[in-house]
């Protein structure tokens, strides 16, 4: 499900905001770090609440969690914070994974957890054209057409994609870092690069792609399936 | 589901079988290195069937593959190999993996595979105290009573338990490698180191555990989500 709260099925929000008011009867609305599409994974996000009583931290992540039972949603850390800390707002830094399970056989264990390729990807030419995103650039192209964001200029400080060791040798990871991104971005990027992976698009072709500043320039937009919300970083963390 | 055939709910061999007879025609009996009960998951399972006729392994693979669908079941690795090998009787070793998340907060996307356990667990203490079922022991209290083995007597080459590192500080991961395992006998070991991890059991208890070769000194059995089949060794490998 999706983290935010939309008008068709559930989401993570909603399934939290329900929570909450079952357990103290308050009606809040939780604020995120980042948000998350249908089929996106979070293995930590950050997000505020606002509760007029003042609750046993302990208490409120324990009900939180009978609450939400049987959602596949768990609240794993829980603290008080100063009245002007906003999850998303005071929030200075995103990271993002993206998995690729680089292999012809189907996904068992790790079915809708990861974008199964199965076409040979060479992950150093994806980590070479990659580094064409990094930096401050206008990210129109892979950007969504739904994307609210006022400006499509963000700055990428890192994206790094490479080829899992020993056991992991079936697996091609990406990971993004940056202050804020655009709707769809990292999927947009990771999209791109799998076709550099396989030899369809070269270095140049991202560069063309990024510099038209055209979303019909993308060649592809990675599935949510694979993507992992990773953490978020806040001015009073090293 | 389990793997092999069973009288109730599917199994991986039914629907292994199932898509060798949709591809070719022919009834086959899968033969296996181990046996998975239901829960347990397979990295890597190895099998064998007969073939009448003799296709291209690239064939057989892709073909099984499509006809598995939606099953959670991949043939990752398809060869020919000698008659006279078999994948249960010239295996001659196999390895397993149990994944504990030692968390208060329930799993999200984990859920069904590991076992979620809220009391902080002592690993160091586990390993020690897994030191005691290495090597040749009569293994009849870590036996499911609908063990089929001739002899409750089994040689375990390692066990080794350990917590993991930066990310995966949350998680205790269990190896167990041996020629060949009696029914329930790793998630038995680890229902009873468990115990250990939380403070309840001691090294001494687990050592009279396994002197009393009676079912009824098992501490706990572990539940079959959190272990894996990893790998099978063949006298042809290194």
């Amino acid at each position: 499900m999706g983290l935010q709260r939309q008008s068709h099925g559930p989401s993570v929000q909603q399934a939290v905001e329900e929570a909450v008011f079952a357990f103290c009867g308050e009606e809040v609305r939780m604020q995120s770090a980042g948000r998350t599409d249908a089929g996106v994974h979070a293995y930590a996000m950050r997000t505020h609440i606002d509760l007029e009583k003042e609750w046993p931290v302990f208490k409120v992540s324990e009900a939180l969690n009978a609450h939400l039972r049987p959602n596949p949603i768990a609240v794993t850390h829980c603290e008080i914070v100063p009245d002007d800390w906003h999850a998303r707002f005071s929030c200075i830094g995103r990271s993002y994974i993206y998995r690729i399970c680089n292999r012809r056989a189907p996904l068992t264990v790790e079915r809708d957890r990861a974008w199964q390729l199965p076409q040979p990807l060479d992950a150093d030419a994806m980590h070479d054209a990659a580094q064409v995103f990094t930096g401050e650039h206008d990210f129109t192209t892979f950007r969504s057409v739904n994307c609210q964001a006022k400006s499509p200029i963000k700055t990428l400080d890192r994206l790094d994609v490479y080829r899992g060791q020993g056991k992991e040798h079936e697996w091609v990871f990406v990971e993004a870092e940056a202050r804020s991104f655009l709707h769809h971005q990292v999927r947009s990027m990771v999209g791109c690069l799998a076709y550099v992976g396989m030899g369809r698009w070269s270095k140049q072709r991202v560069e063309q792609a990024l510099a038209a500043k055209d979303r019909q320039a993308l060649g592809l937009n990675a599935p949510p399936h694979g993507l992992y919300f990773v953490s978020a970083k806040y001015s009073d963390q090293e």
